[in-house]
């Protein structure tokens, strides 16, 4: 058994709390979007912490953040490591946040150690994981490894019409000594610890999961059109009331796609009325559909009912469906699944295989290197809330597992699979 | 016949014009909410406007706009004419400004023309008509009928957190030197001009309507109380839903209460969602409901029904239900009606008796003096968007037939019904 004193769990817990606090809302929740004034506050204070341990600092066009521990084999591919500092509007403390300090914290605890790793390792934030400042999320992530061009990214505009170029050059303007890395690399692994956003692993008792891959996941945006008119004056069988279309639609499709089966997660999570006043009939309304499901036939199915069911409700209002993020699920790597499971045992802490309900930055990564993920449990299962909260011992279990195969990936001599 | 020239025709259609230039939209409607810089703006026209011809100018503690002609009996009871000057945020250059502007224009050319009536001819602006910034509407004449006080109009707050409080001392603070007259005062008789707002005229091709009364009106405000969790994880069977509640009870709504008879009245106007994210399942919605019908027996049952209809589709998620507006519908004065009838006999113009589908200032006026009100057509009977219409020529009917009632109320030397 390796001693969870691989890291400083002290000090990962305290630096945690600290993050939690830029942000921070009245209701002990974290409101931290994306390239907003409190992520650039938790740029500066992670880099603070990555300079103080010796790591070198960098970011690319794209707004992720890089901390890198050198490697003695500088031509070796990097063992990349981390997660997201951004959150939800009403978010949590752990989401994101707790991936990128755990390795952190690994990283720092080898620098402190005099341990030199043969290749580079590199702790990695990315950029809008979240994706509700700017839908859809993981855009760090999709530029880095070539889903999506960095000009379509930056081409999305929040709702105050601010688009993610003109703040990312704002991100960038206020790190202007940072080193800048060409936009993706070529990496050996890449690893993600994680709050599970699910109630399996308290249900089972165990502290480590092994994640086996991400349920699929389709989006869209949906905009119905009507006619404007008085409330009071407007007959009603003259009406195009773009509310009573989108609440027949809505209806139908809780009712329908959110009844095909227990694994099936159906949400509308965003709603814009127009004009949005008490007397006045509405024109338009535009809202989002985020639907999951781990099999993938019936993901499809699912998702072309979806459209059925919006054009056949809409009538007399227009309406037009656009797919925004189409992710079938993925299976991650087996051979780093098999070091997590070992890692997990080397420290006797149970682990168990568990299948990813949300969708993770690592989804990206999968498809150009090997990539797995650590899930730790999180009170009652509940995530992208503000009491969303994980113990500190199973973060601290968390890192340590994350630490060790750290420790595999980049110390051994061994060339990876790219490599070879 | 008494000829149109009771007016200055193109003068009120130029000034009609100017003022649709303050707030005015790219889409040819006007944006001037109550209380806006755009309404300050509005007020300063129409004040010079006033000075210009000699009337006198106030406001009161309500934020409503006075402009006087003096008669020459000073302790007759006035004779108070107007309508608003605050839109919808996508409204039209009509509703609202055409009845203050064509009672202005009436009294401008008594004034020029050398006739001093014997009562005092107040042309009147009441505050916060439209009630889209400050729900619930008609702020203004519910202040000075006594409807309701003015301490909780105040209270009130729009979106912005804003209360009505703050926005009337801007108003006032703007307009130092305006003298204050106290919050409501007896008046002979209410008049007011306004678009029909529906479909009627046009059909029938009349120029002038005699409003017989106005359709009852009750509206509410629905908050719908979920619980908060993460679109990818939390099982469907487990979450309570805002959106989907909603969408539920707006879907029976419609359905149940929209397909009472061909008079009723339904909207659902305006919807906020919180968090409104698109991977957050939403934990709260806030509706507005607007009903209205002409029978007050078929609006009270159609009342108790919205209740049952969001108690029975809610669950999970709790909801609360506060009633806002509960307006009977009412008769306007017989005597005035005859009056108005009777002048637009006198000037050939064609007129018919017709009820009125929205709501209007007058409704609160009717219950502290004889009130009546004009309308005059709206093309295609569309109000509350941006393209409202009326011809410039039924504007000019409408505005003479409404001066030819006022000069037979102000300058007669009958004493008034609450005189006598």
């Amino acid at each position: 058994m390796v001693p969870v004193s691989l890291i400083n769990a002290d000090r990962l817990w305290a630096r945690l709390m600290a993050l939690a606090e830029i942000g921070a809302t009245r209701a002990g929740g974290v409101n931290r979007q994306a390239l907003s004034d409190g992520e650039i506050e938790a740029w500066r204070r992670v880099i603070g912490w990555a300079q103080e341990a010796g790591l070198t600092t960098a970011t690319d066009a794209a707004g992720n953040l890089f901390l890198t521990l050198a490697g003695r084999d500088r031509a070796a591919l990097p063992v990349l490591v981390g997660s997201h500092l951004d959150s939800q509007p009403t978010g949590g403390k752990f989401d994101g946040a707790a991936g990128v300090m755990a390795a952190l914290e690994a990283v720092v605890s080898f620098a402190e150690g005099g341990e030199t790793p043969r290749r580079d390792l590199i702790v990695v934030a990315w950029m809008n994981e979240e994706g509700c400042r700017f839908a859809p999320g993981m855009m760090g992530s999709e530029a880095f490894t070539g889903a999506r061009g960095i000009e379509a990214i930056r081409a999305v505009r929040d709702t105050s019409d601010i688009s993610v170029g003109e703040a990312l050059d704002r991100l960038h303007a206020a790190f202007p000594d940072l080193a800048r890395k060409p936009l993706g690399f070529m990496a050996a692994a890449y690893l993600e610890l994680h709050i599970e956003q699910g109630p399996v692993l308290e249900a089972a008792d165990r502290v480590i999961g092994v994640v086996t891959g991400i349920q699929g996941k389709k989006t869209f945006q949906v905009v119905v059109g009507g006619a404007e008119g008085h409330a009071g004056t407007l007959p009603q069988q003259e009406r195009r009331d773009a509310v009573a279309a989108f609440a027949r639609m809505a209806a139908a499709l809780h009712a329908e796609i959110g009844a095909i089966d227990a694994e099936t997660k159906f949400t509308i999570g965003r709603v814009t009325i127009e004009p949005n006043a008490p007397s006045v009939v509405p024109s338009r309304v535009t809202f989002s559909i985020d639907l999951r499901h781990p099999d993938n036939g019936v993901l499809d199915a699912a998702g072309a009912r979806v459209e059925a069911l919006c054009h056949r409700h809409a009538p007399p209002c227009a309406v037009t469906i656009t797919p925004l993020v189409d992710a079938p699920s993925n299976d991650f790597d087996s051979e780093l699944r098999e070091r997590i499971a070992r890692a997990a045992d080397d420290q006797d802490l149970p682990a168990m295989a568990i299948l990813s309900a949300a969708g993770h930055d690592a989804r990206h990564l999968a498809k150009v290197c090997p990539a797995a993920m650590i899930f730790i449990p999180c009170r009652d299962g509940v995530s992208h809330v503000e009491h969303e909260w994980a113990e500190p011992e199973h973060v601290a279990a968390g890192a340590s597992v994350l630490a060790q195969v750290m420790r595999d990936l980049a110390f051994a001599n061994q060339p990876s699979a790219a490599e070879a």
